[in-house]
């Protein structure tokens, strides 16, 4: 088998068997096929597609490239929950404790942030004394014990992903729809759970910047579950804007909890119930959504879902004392903006947002930039709130002074309207 | 500038612009462009193809990556003829003496052969004596002085390509139009001719398969020439068979001999002096078709092509005494292949016939392969040529043992039947 009669057996659009595809992967990660050689091939992809086929055994080769985690030990339905990243999202921090309370186990492991998105694991270190770092026995234990557990992505998880991803970026490859979807899932197999909830972000503060593109992802990445007898299901969600009021690390998880107990935005409570919701009936433990929507009230209602959250914390390290004293979240500047006029508000661009958090010191411009835990922005009045001239809009924190020119760039990233505009949170389901 | 953005603009169907291309040339022979992401580059090409402007700027780049030969120093319009290579294409031979003694300079350099295809350099070496290595001066002040000089192709001969071409090679990208036109004029126009005659080679011995390649392949090139200001014409001829009688070296130079002597066959004789008629054209020596043709009969009637032939031959250090005595080929092994049948020949593959003479040791397998210059075919029976049973139809030479599997290899490319079949030798012009 050559790689070079492959790359025109997949330009002429004849389907690759499955051992061709192995043949592929094997033998880019051990370094036989160049990487020029498998530019050639990403490229063609890029033009030519994958059948679901040669899809579902790209990405389980992938999977199999590197650590595959045994989560057998784990008592239960494991249902993993991915976002494809946004701005101001901590919803895993929500939907965790929930169905963890209602006793699905969530074995979850995370990414950080880069560029203008958040990543969980960030938020979670913002937290005095938590670590990331359990060994696989500890990571089990715990999760068998109080049902979650929230880990770091090994460095020996998909390597395969790693060595393509990293060529990808640098040939131009990276926004091929199949090469995204197996990237995803490959990663998301690897740490072994039954079923996945994937949520699409959708718009200007996301990979897939419009519905028609993020139902492609959804159809492969579902395509490829079907190969691999896992149920997947999607919900494609709004993130033309930040999602709840908080954007930033410590901020954030302070929202979280104020979600649990009861007290969330109305965008973020709805996406925080809809995926508990689905997570729920994907670990079988109802199959009827109204029964699924009670069960969630019901553990926000009677703080069993905050108790988990807390327990959680401290399970991990956390100092929750820290975590509840009034200083946890002490930002040395503040920079507030005010309403210019009086109408009704509108954020435009989530991206613009999450660009100037990150400035603030929120995220990392590289992988290697290290994060500002008190920096951020708070938003006092989201789209469709009715503003006054005068009113409070936002307030931008840092730990260094703020300047201006962030204010300023802000400024393009809303504006306010005479009347209200369309807000949908959830653009759409699939399985 | 990125290659990457590149790349992606390539893929949307953007037109590149002249500094677009400057840069991926310069910094891809520099090595700041890497073999991956040209890899990409290249695949995006073969599917989205080139613009005019791109392939003419991107043959021009490539062109100036190495050294360009200054011909100014030679008399006269300097018409350079290309064929895209065949078997027993000994064409060079005879079409340069023929014009050469009709006062239009030739300044040539050509390519040693690989795989199936011969070479005219290695067909000129197989003369006891005979160099090919000549300094810039020798060669112009040789042909300043007696019309003709072949010389083989300079390392330093656009290196642009020489680096795309392995690359292409190994990542599956040989067979886009765009990329060997600009692969073959890129070589042309570095060589600093007036004109070109490409002689585009069609058929199972050619690299272009089928009419419909060559003429899209043509008419790239003469794009390339428009866009740089170049009279390039071509002439897509026959190679499903074999040019005239002898596949070899030793035994072609023999033919091109006979040939100047008017004894050639049919079907080399026609392509000879379409090709000298059309370069007579392009030199400017007549316009008029039928006066070409006179003018040629008349240097093949009273023998100045032959004495421009080996007038050549002797200033390059041929030994032209031995090339003329009867002992000048004296293959040790020979195998004859005879008739089964009563009927009319037909010659269905040069490939074969081509694999078969350099299996032989006439040809190369892999770069490093010495020739064995006594090596090759004789066809005694050619296409459309009645045959009785027991006639001789081909005799097989080689300097070492002739394996009867040559034989066997050369039964499936020929057949013999009941009628003629057609047999054109020119299939098309283009300007």
């Amino acid at each position: 088998m050559r790689i070079v009669d492959l790359i025109i057996k997949k330009r002429e659009g004849i389907e690759l068997s499955d051992k061709e595809i192995e043949f592929i992967i094997s033998n880019y990660v051990s370094g036989e096929i160049k990487d020029y050689q498998m530019a050639s091939f990403l490229t063609t992809v890029v033009f030519k597609g994958m059948t679901p086929k040669e899809i579902g055994k790209f990405t389980f080769e992938m999977m199999k490239s590197g650590k595959i985690i045994d989560l057998s030990a784990i008592n239960g339905i494991k249902v993993d929950k991915h976002s494809t990243g946004g701005v101001g999202d901590k919803t895993t921090l929500v939907v965790g404790p929930i169905i963890a309370s209602l006793g699905v186990p969530v074995a979850k492991m995370s990414g950080r942030g880069l560029g203008h998105t958040g990543g969980t694991i960030d938020k979670l270190e913002s937290i005095p004394g938590f670590s990331v770092e359990l060994t696989d026995e500890q990571f089990i234990s715990q999760v068998n014990k109080i049902k979650i557990a929230v880990i770091g992505q090994s460095d020996n998880l998909v390597p395969a992903d790693k060595k393509l991803y990293a060529l990808r970026d640098v040939t131009g490859n990276v926004s091929s729809i199949p090469l995204i979807a197996s990237s995803i899932m490959s990663k998301k197999l690897a740490t072994g759970s039954d079923a996945i909830l994937l949520d699409v972000k959708v718009g200007n503060g996301a990979f897939m910047t419009t519905i028609e593109e993020a139902k492609k992802l959804s159809e492969q990445m579902i395509t490829i579950g079907k190969q691999l007898n896992k149920d997947v299901r999607v919900e494609m969600t709004n993130m033309s804007r930040p999602m709840g009021k908080a954007i930033g690390n410590k901020n954030e998880v302070l929202e979280a909890i104020e979600t649990l107990k009861g007290n969330g935005s109305k965008d973020f409570i709805e996406l925080c119930y809809s995926a508990s919701a689905t997570i729920l009936k994907q670990a079988k433990v109802t199959d009827d959504e109204k029964e699924a929507y009670k069960m969630i009230d019901e553990v926000i209602k009677n703080g069993k879902a905050l108790e988990k959250f807390y327990e959680f914390i401290k399970y991990q390290g956390g100092d929750v004392e820290k975590l509840k004293a009034k200083d946890f979240w002490n930002p040395s500047f503040k920079l507030e903006v005010f309403a210019k006029k009086d109408g009704v508000m509108e954020i435009t661009s989530a991206l613009d947002f999450g660009i100037v958090a990150s400035k603030l010191g929120a995220g990392r411009i590289s992988k290697e930039d290290s994060i500002d835990f008190e920096a951020g922005i708070q938003i006092n009045k989201k789209t469709n709130d009715k503003v006054k001239k005068g009113d409070l809009l936002f307030t931008l924190f840092s730990s260094k002074a703020i300047s201006n020119e962030l204010v300023e760039e802000l400024e393009k990233a809303y504006t306010i309207n005479e009347k209200e505009v369309e807000n949908k949170i959830i653009l759409g389901k699939m399985e």
